[in-house]
């Protein structure tokens, strides 16, 4: 009974995740009165009054949101139909594109190709429109590598209708009724293949730039909205590959090379030697990509890619820290040089429930089916959280499957009747919100204060985190 | 956005740990309808009523508590600062138990000396007493090895001579009143010092056999008591020793030998290998006790020491499996020859209400001080789990230091008045239970109820666990 | 001053190497009576007195000698050119092969493919000649893989147009003198490729049986021919390829998993454990073929490929089976499965004085350049030592450029003078050598007697080298 | 047969080593020039003339002998015996070396005791002896460590009396004879513990300036003599400890903590990293000191101790910073920090053929056993190479016993008649080459020119090993 002590220890390492974005303890711990402060935050926004105002009676709003209903049944859904019988991998998504952009310019939209130097990115501005507020919408089109060809398993096919027919409808009336309002496509390709983030490319770019606000929709096997917060849904990543240098040698005088394959071995040698001295809520996990040429001649060229994982980017630093390491030890240790390339990083993103709850309930009241009534973890509305730290938006989410994301079914499902309907209420809801964030000064005005407030108290809770993951320090040996 | 269907596997692995036991998602889940019943058992057994009439006045308990009480004051006490300041480590405890086992000889106890093969073992039974109910007190009086010499920085100088005051009052009071009733009490060496497990072997040589109840004392910090159930303070655990056996040869001709010290290098390499195929709970730890003797000769022979954890005994034996399996691979792989011993293991052990809930009572009522409210997590009366999954008892704390365990302020306390009262305490604490358990047929069928369906429900949750815990298929490689 | 003892042991283990065979100490050690009975062997055989004889004036052989010469002037050497301007790589030598056989179809022979389950092998025998002695013909047709495409650095694309050549003036010699005596050709395809080894497919596909002698012809930097006895050039290989078996799960919940990178890279971690427990002549080398799909899913499969050497194969056993069990350990070290493939080999061949003296003598003769005084390393007539260890050969090589093999140079070469003139050399020597070998019958009986002792003396150096490397002996940890 | 090419490389790796200090082909082929230069330098000293002179008929030369026998027959010997038999470890040599001091001082030397900060090393000047030619005598008296006590199983036990009987003899010759002159006993201890390299660091601390010849003697199962030139028995040496510190923490939280022992398991993890990038003669070899302390923590310090050899001190500075690297890679890829210590070194000493020629004639004269008629490998006549490479000298090694070095049985032939004779005829010969060097001027300067040559001829070796050995040129990763 000698360990009575080591108990509260124990339990504080150990005990209850929250239901909110804090994955471990010493998260929550790190959050307590941040989210005191959230708490507090969001009562004073009275977002259920909100949405109860704005989700009543309107007939201008039924009339957009009729319109762009009305797209979608008499073209664009047939375009989405025809996107995900031709689907293009990430990056080459040359004939989706020139469909969607096609559709843009003849709706009076000037569409800018090449966005950050990706091919296939776009960004489309409508001419008709002038002023604040400026109103984004997001649109993907890359499909999944699948064993036998790409294939749309996530629905990226749809997005790019719903966006147009949201666009559109939006456009118009914000040109009609002479409201103030600029309304922009954003294309952004590849999202299934990091390197590169498209989104946060275009964002370096300054593409994004001016937005008020961004709306975008994604299939799902059910209708849901996030909590209010900042998170993510599988923890914050970074994505690094290792290339290795040697000289090679024949096996036969191998002495007079310097082994890559032992490098990267290495790496990974490193790594596991210190899984139990970095948290076990960190998950580093790694291919080799390149592991040599020929078995008779020393490997002079080895590569590897990594994922490395931890819920949130502060402690997240120090375990990529760990990786790069592990790789510049490989390197020292073998006589080798290595190369390390940070190509890509996902990271919490900001969720607010003005924009959230709204959405929410505008998809039940068109129609949405599978409606889960529990808000889920606070995620912005794209997945590397850059853009949705500086930009408030929503990602759109009504059931358009009976499926999984990322299979064969929910493929199938682009071209039945649950797809078209959940195309067919994100398109409404989309439009709604944004007829809403045009319309009313008031709405706008508690969206801002929302995410101001919530990116402030992000940047505490970063702080929070900074002085708690200290590092353990290590004396001279003697 | 592609990653919302890994929302629930990800909550579902981390999401909160209870209260209980259960310390990991797998485990609550596993654990649900276990710990329905367990409430419904609590609830049938009325621990709360038991409790208020067993406390009430009772002049003769009284008597009996104070005759215990006289003892520490006018002997015990003086006693046990004797032992404190002539501290023995484990197994080597002579000085000590000779103090203890003459006192008892000297009060009619007859002593059994090297119970269980060990040395400083001893098994003490009343002269006077006779049938059942058997009443058992457990004594520990092991130092722990500090940097400069032994100390009793954990206080186990006091068990003895606490233990000693209950039994000899509870025996005479026996005696005299002619109630049925037997007294023994234990002494178990090295406590501190696994291997062995000086409390199983002895269970296992057959020592406990036949107990009702046990009692015993341990110093600490607070005054607490462990919530009914089953589970342990710092998971389960099992401690394994490896011992690896190649060839010498001459550093100059080292393809003549097989290298023992790569041997122990890859058992660890080879644990760091699986680490991301283990369960993140399991805490796996080892040092390499002979890494070889000099550095011109071919290492013939190597040792590794490891305490292998896991929350649940179910898993760990899958974990176990894999160090195991790294120490038989390291010994394939290197030519060498590997000898596996598991030399001990601490398992949950179970708690009862009834004795629990009593204990915590009379300690208040005797004037204990740094009161917990909340009951801790459930564990036996003893740490290695295994005297206690089969005999139900009661191990009393009450605060006996200012100080953590394990402490030179501990061993201070000793000597101090914070030390002798809390010893009075639980001395008086252990002797009316057992007063009450000798006394009160009804207190002891509630014992015995609660005990045996929690050892009912014990078994139901490894059951459920052992379907939890599947091993993933690996194919054929093609 | 106190190691002067080990100074024997040392001595004797890095002690010289000789120019024959054996390349290490305990090689020489273990040869030694068997390399004075193989001087015995080759003073009772007097090789200069026979080429000194064969190699005088003889207008029937000098006829048939022209005949070869004067096909490769006239069609041959410009099929030679072709082939080298259409390279193919080993097994797809399609179009080479096509070339080959319609020019021995047209010349009489009979063309049986694909031998041994290898498209591109052949037989061609002739239909004219009968009985023994039966002479065979080796001809290789791949080209070198290179960077931008195939190439004949290597002048495999020579080896057929001289061989046809050598057939077809020696089959029509026969025929026409009625001299007793079977041509046979064989088409060996895919050299450079191993697995498979075609050559020693062929050979356990009886391809060879009943052959008397093997000649053959290959491009060099010099003209040169072997000592007699039994070697290779580059050590005694073992080609063995490692698949790994997993079970796949998401980086989130990789204890689901078995990673089979792990195993693979442990693979590599187990060799390096031993390197310095295996004698220092052997030389392991591996390259990962297969490193995982993607980083954020633990690998199920992996693959590695490994060339492991030694200077004699008896203690090669004993490396491979160390590699062999580092790929076992890692399996079950990480709780995968492997598939061990042993693909390859390269062995010891025998070369008999007999016919490389003739050979010498002959490209002398012919007008051979850089010409090396001193006999090299003994080896086969073919790479893979299976062949030459049960019918005697030689490789003729004069000079046919003057860039080291596999190189651009000796491929332009090819069509070059000192290639053409090279080519020419070898056919007429290959030529004179079946001549003297058909016509003279103690000549033959030379042969046999050398290739029937040496044979002979190989087995008793095998058996000698098995007695001398014994395992040490480990005994059981206590 | 495409590897006809490969088979000069090949040769050239594994082609024989010499009979000379030169035992990889790197190094012969370095040292060509220098060899040449050698004979030349050998042939024109003329040592076999040298050696017939000096050993001729000569009276005074005879008497000094004849005292020294007597010596060693009236005391000495028996003094040998007390040693033999009251054997001290290294370093505590106290009982020792006050026995032979105290001889010394009797013998009216002067004795300064903790040379070079070692307690047990003195330096004995004969008082009445001045100026040059300054003579050395060391002795050594540690004995070695066995597993039952200490043992004097390399006879070092005689070391000191032998040195005694030649150290007054010559010193009470030249006293006696005016002969100018002056004689130094040095005590060297722990010869066979390095760190220390007692001779290095008593030569750092300038105790041997200002000699102009050293004397030793050394047991053995053999009588003879090293070759002239510049080597060592064994290899060069680097002696080498590594010792990590981490962070401790408990098992239970063990991302606090920093594993050492991880560190340390890594360094040989990165060692057989490259051991295939390593020349073949290395031999790296190291055993784990310090292992972790307790399994339920973090080791915070581990340590390791390496020797490593290689055949000359010029690559064996590449292979010590790949271990160093190897260090430092550990503690770069596990946050610990590591402290390199090369505590020792074994290099090439350099010997003379005009000592050790001479030593042999005289032990051949004086009766000698198991004589070698040819002289072995260069070598110094201390270990180190440290004192060698600075000052002429000749450990003299006579047969002193029938088992090898470092055996229990040559430390039972202290006691008997074989060990007497053979420390008899090592004090003889001692004595007469001391008796030479100071009569005859000619001869001293024989030694000095062959010692200044070789010294100039082993400084242009390195030179030239220093350019052979290259490093291999590592590009940077695209």
């Amino acid at each position: 009974m000698t360990r009575v002590i080591a108990l509260a220890a124990l339990l504080l390492s150990l005990s209850p995740v929250g239901a909110a974005a804090q994955e471990t303890d010493t998260e929550k711990a790190a959050a307590r009165d941040v989210m005191r402060k959230m708490a507090e935050l969001e009562q004073s926004l009275d977002v259920p009054g909100l949405v109860a105002k704005l989700t009543g009676p309107n007939a201008a709003r039924d009339a957009v949101v009729a319109r762009a209903r009305a797209l979608l049944e008499t073209e664009l859904l047939a375009m989405a139909d025809d996107i995900a019988t031709h689907p293009e991998i990430g990056f080459v998504e040359k004939r989706s594109v020139e469909k969607l952009t096609a559709y843009l310019r003849q709706h009076d939209f000037e569409v800018e190709m090449g966005v950050a130097k990706l091919p296939t990115a776009f960004v489309a501005k409508y001419h008709g429109s002038s002023g604040a507020p400026n109103l984004g919408i997001i649109v993907e089109y890359d499909a999944l590598r699948g064993t036998s060809g790409p294939f749309h398993g996530d629905q990226h096919s749809a997005q790019g209708p719903v966006g147009l027919a949201v666009a559109v409808a939006i456009s118009e009336f914000l040109a009609k009724s002479h409201t103030a309002g600029s309304v922009t496509v954003f294309g952004t390709p590849g999202e299934e293949m990091m390197p590169p983030n498209a989104k946060t490319d275009m964002h370096l770019a300054h593409a994004f730039d001016g937005m008020d606000v961004i709306v975008r929709s994604h299939s799902s096997a059910q209708t849901s909205r996030p909590a209010p917060g900042f998170g993510t849904c599988c923890m914050n990543i970074d994505g690094v590959k290792y290339t290795f240098a040697g000289a090679p040698a024949h096996q036969l005088t191998s002495w007079n090379g310097r082994n890559a394959l032992e490098a990267v071995i290495h790496l990974f040698n490193n790594i596991d030697a210190v899984r139990s001295s970095i948290r076990p809520e960190a998950r580093v996990q790694g291919v080799i990509t390149e592991g040599g040429a020929a078995p008779n001649v020393t490997p002079d060229r080895t590569a590897a890619d990594f994922y490395i994982r931890y819920p949130d980017e502060v402690y997240l630093a120090q375990v990529t820290e760990f990786v790069d390491n592990a790789a510049r030890a490989a390197a020292l240790a073998t006589g080798t040089k290595v190369k390390i390339d940070h190509y890509g990083k996902d990271r919490d993103g900001i969720s607010e429930a003005a924009l959230a709850e709204l959405a929410f309930a505008y998809m039940k009241k068109f129609g949405a089916t599978n409606v889960q009534p529990q808000p889920g973890k606070p995620q912005g509305f794209e997945e590397t959280g850059s853009v949705s730290r500086d930009i408030p938006g929503i990602g759109v989410s009504a059931q358009s499957s009976s499926a999984p994301n990322h299979t064969y079914e929910m493929d199938a499902d682009n071209l039945k009747e649950i797809g078209h309907r959940g195309f067919t209420v994100d398109a409404q809801t989309m439009t709604a919100i944004l007829f809403d964030f045009a319309t009313d000064a008031s709405y706008r005005g508690a969206v801002r204060r929302e995410f101001d407030g919530l990116k402030a108290l992000f940047g505490e809770y970063l702080a929070a985190l900074k002085k708690t993951y200290t590092v353990p320090a290590v004396g001279d040996p003697k």
